[in-house]
């Protein structure tokens, strides 16, 4: 099958060519051959790729506006290129549509391209199919392999940081589930961290040199410090009061903040380490790029995980990462 | 998300990374950490990059050995580098799976592996979820612009190729529909050509240089020649009988056997042109890596599509592609 060569009618197949078939500038031959054909990276770059599905129902609901839905299957890609420190380069699709809805691929082309324009990438190829409603986009960066960001750098005394302000996207999910209650403007807010991530590309870029590790925080802050601590050997101390809150999230009791900024899942924000000394310089660079950082706490060589709060006095780890399986 | 990093429970995590994760050569980070760091490709090459999404139900029936299906996954992709002459380097698989079952994935991992090694390529990435079962892979490979073999490079005059028997599989599908009936062997037979494909890599490397134009057959040779006609601005006349029948499928009568091989669907064999003056080059280098290939018409600089017997009579076109929303 060819790239975004669809199994369908000529008329779907003319629909889909309306919104998905964009000329390419980067991309040598793209939609329409059989395979995309793209230029290699800058000498001495090599390759960061990253492949992520979305399914309905677990990723995303079925009433999500479709221009999201675009945009969120791009920018979890985005997200993983921004957490190596890669420049993004192009993108393939692969969808699965129940039916051919001009509404849904016009939405969800304009949202996708938006996003994809922001970064300067083309969509290089891909694939659609008749099924249950499904994206999988997998994205190309570039970038050099010593200045890649990896999980394995962090030693014991560098800094921990997070971008941004996580818990957000998981309060909109406890709404929408009905656990939690709030206004509509309030809920509008928390509703476009969940639907609206703008993954940290510029910030990835910019702690190339200065991170020691990275990850970026999608099944919760303090599951995905586990991989950064398993990869990495090392243990690590939290301040879980020192992580930045939206308006929003802190008006919630106490025990949800903390549960949303530390299990919440979906936030896309960028955890990383770096030594003590550089600590102005990240700073530096995430205000370079207008991103927010904190400074949440330290890399321990003492395996574990220790939650403290601001007083230093120990926070019982009730925290688990988000799990597709069983929430 | 990350490559293989499982949205699931830790003992549902290590079950994939059991299967999935092995060490990686080429790769310099493979599955484990935000993105694949993969070596970039030769210089003076490209990047040739392919996404296909198998959707169970569409693509494959329910009952496929999972080892097939794994095999299968993955050749579809590499028939599409196959018909751009690249050379495979790497791929990324997303697999959304409705449980954890421990014989599908040894048997889905095996059969991808297989085939994986065959070609001497490496999984560097991906993802997995729960979800309706679909499998996402995406294939890169390197080729030099030159050397590209493209849809659009037709010429007036070229003869038409084809490799292998095509047909088989669709013979293979009408017996699981009911509308053919085969003794068990044959049926074997044919069921491989469908659950089996061998992507046609060696022979689109050997025809860089020789072909002017190639496509891979997968939506059925008439549909796919298409494509190529369409692309290069063509026409073309095929010889019906000319292309090569497996022992199987010439025990049909032959209205099924010509709607098989013209308009099956599932060959994954090499549609290609190339100028009379290479035809003794086009069969050696065929020979060379040990494939099959019948020389089947030629292109016209007249518009539109003629079919004809052995005899140059006309044979009427009632054939049209696989249709994935339709059949």
């Amino acid at each position: 099958m060819a790239p975004l060569d669809a199994n369908m009618s000529l008329g779907e197949f003319e629909l889909i060519a309306k919104y998905f078939n964009r000329p390419t500038s980067r991309a040598l031959l793209g939609p329409g051959d059989d395979c995309a054909l793209l230029a290699a990276p800058s000498p001495g770059s090599h390759l960061a790729i990253s492949s992520d599905m979305l399914i309905e129902g677990r990723h995303f609901i079925s009433t999500v506006a479709p221009d999201r839905l675009g945009h969120k299957a791009l920018a979890v890609n985005l997200s993983d290129l921004a957490a190596c420190g890669a420049q993004p380069m192009a993108f393939t699709l692969a969808i699965s549509l129940p039916r051919v809805d001009e509404g849904f691929l016009a939405g969800f082309s304009r949202g996708l391209f938006a996003l994809a324009d922001a970064h300067a990438i083309e969509l290089v190829g891909g694939d659609t199919t008749a099924g249950p409603l499904s994206v999988c986009i997998t994205v190309i960066g570039e970038v050099a392999p010593a200045q890649m960001l990896r999980r394995d750098g962090a030693r014991a005394g560098d800094d921990l940081w997070v971008s941004g302000t996580p818990g957000d996207a998981r309060l909109a999910l406890e709404v929408l589930r009905g656990t939690v209650a709030l206004p509509g403007d309030a809920f509008e807010r928390v509703r476009r961290a969940m639907e609206l991530p703008q993954p940290q590309v510029a910030l990835g870029l910019a702690l190339r040199g200065l991170a020691s590790s990275a990850i970026d925080v999608s099944d919760g802050l303090i599951g995905d410090l586990g991989h950064l601590r398993e990869c990495s050997r090392v243990g690590a101390t939290v301040e879980v009061d020192a992580i930045a809150c939206s308006d929003v999230l802190a008006t919630q009791p106490l025990a949800l903040r903390r549960r949303c900024a530390l299990a919440g899942g979906d936030d896309y924000e960028l955890l990383f380490t770096a030594p003590a000394q550089g600590r102005d310089a990240v700073a530096a660079a995430a205000r370079g790029v207008g991103a927010q950082v904190s400074r949440i706490g330290r890399i321990d060589a003492e395996p574990g995980l220790r939650l403290i709060d601001a007083g230093g006095q120990s926070v019982i780890d009730t925290f688990s990462g988000f799990d597709h399986f069983r929430s």
